[in-house]
């Protein structure tokens, strides 16, 4: 499983404050405590906090790489004049998170992480939104798998993120996307990555908790690899390494968890 | 999910102790425990407590029916003349369990099943025993709808079991079952019910419960609508019934396990 730690993200009330405080201990600390808790890679999200977007983004990429050089951050904003000043400022490894599925989209996000070696998570959205069905989402995934790969990205370095939309409002969704899944993970030969903003699902719902966790281990079973997740739940975590155990990624043992979480952060971004 | 309590089985030290001694009090209050917390039918299984097979599942059933004279009752014996006993003398509704997948075996037990108004509960292990492969598994399930509907009975009183072994020394079974889930669920429409003795994924390893409930998410989104498995264990309930909703089985509302547990033994045997 690839985590990606969601938790530096201004939607969170401790996130925004620290950013309109310029106040770097929240952000340290969360990124230290999501490496701890087994994060491959860190999102950072500036989301409600500020419009200084771009100002905001390099203020926190640079105290998270004073806490590690080396882990991925995966640079979160949807506007492209943004990550287009962002991504050559930040050094080490880095995600770009996300271009859409349009081809035109795709083109600029895609070269920009070619020129930068970068890899790329894009969402099967297209100017017409969200798909509901699965076979918009896997034809968005087959326009985003060869534009990658024109651009010279190969598929490790390729994210593909079939949208998960809260169960509370959209209750066909969870099925759709498994379906999606299933059908993305052989659109190449090596697979793209699959992922998901996972706490979507739950987004508004009680017992979130309960429904990430069983959603994972339902996810996994179809293709996922990646997700965008809280590493700090720990209930969260084990049900993922254990779903991967069980899907033969690893071997069982007794102590599988204890093995999977020595070994973290073995894939490379 | 159609739960089969699994907790009567003489294979439980206490249960071991109660066949022997003749002790009501164990199996009275697992019938019990197991209906309030959520078990749609309740396996009865003397296991290894006594030889004396088919006067134990009587005193068994006869204690059990004393709790509740509709619950459906899996009687859980590998003995052919154990079964043709048994069946006949239990009253109300019942499950046998198990049939193999060979025709003449199938032959004798779905007409017992049809002339007794039972379910069955057929395993897909034949002469040669459990298959390690995905198109074994389907092929058996074939020959149990086959030979079922021939004999009167309809898909949803027939169970197939494509057979789940330990995760600490069969690392490629829980793929090879979920493959054939989704195999075994489009065999006939209605499909018939499937079913795992779903703890035995986890027999003799360390983290049973977090293994089980994990796999449970994973089977339920593979086709799995059935389990022989502990009722007792809260997050395993909640796991499976999260799944569910999350497979669109029931509507999301907040309150959705308590929906659930409110409507429980909704799906007649």
């Amino acid at each position: 499983m690839y985590v990606i730690g969601e938790r530096i993200n201004g939607m969170f009330v401790d996130i925004k404050r620290a950013i309109q405080e310029k106040n770097e201990d929240p952000i340290r600390s969360w990124a230290e405590r999501q490496i701890a808790a087994g994060a491959d890679a860190l999102d950072v999200n500036v989301g409600p906090a500020t419009s200084k977007q771009t100002e905001a983004l390099l203020w926190m990429t640079d105290i998270i790489r004073r806490v590690s050089a080396d882990v991925p951050l995966a640079i979160d904003n949807a506007k492209w004049e943004v990550m287009q000043e962002v991504i050559p400022r930040v050094p080490g490894p880095k995600i770009i998170n996300s271009s859409k599925a349009d081809e035109e989209a795709l083109q600029r996000y895609c070269a920009l992480a070619a020129e930068h070696g970068c890899s790329l998570i894009a969402l099967t959205i297209d100017a017409r939104g969200v798909p509901a069905d699965v076979d918009s989402r896997v034809m968005m995934g087959a326009t985003i798998v060869t534009k990658a790969l024109e651009a010279g990205l190969t598929p490790d370095r390729v994210f593909i993120d079939p949208i998960i939309i809260p169960i509370n409002c959209a209750p066909k969704q969870p099925v759709a996307v498994m379906k999606a899944l299933e059908q993305l993970k052989i659109l190449s030969d090596p697979p793209p990555h699959l992922v998901l903003g996972l706490s979507n699902v739950s987004q508004g719902s009680a017992k979130r908790e309960l429904i990430n966790r069983t959603y994972m281990a339902m996810a996994i079973a179809a293709g996922l690899d990646s997700a965008i997740m809280d590493p700090c739940d720990k209930e969260l975590m084990d049900t993922a390494i254990t779903a991967e155990m069980l899907m033969e990624k690893m071997i069982y043992c007794d102590s599988y968890l204890e093995a999977y979480r020595a070994n973290r952060r073995g894939t490379p971004a």
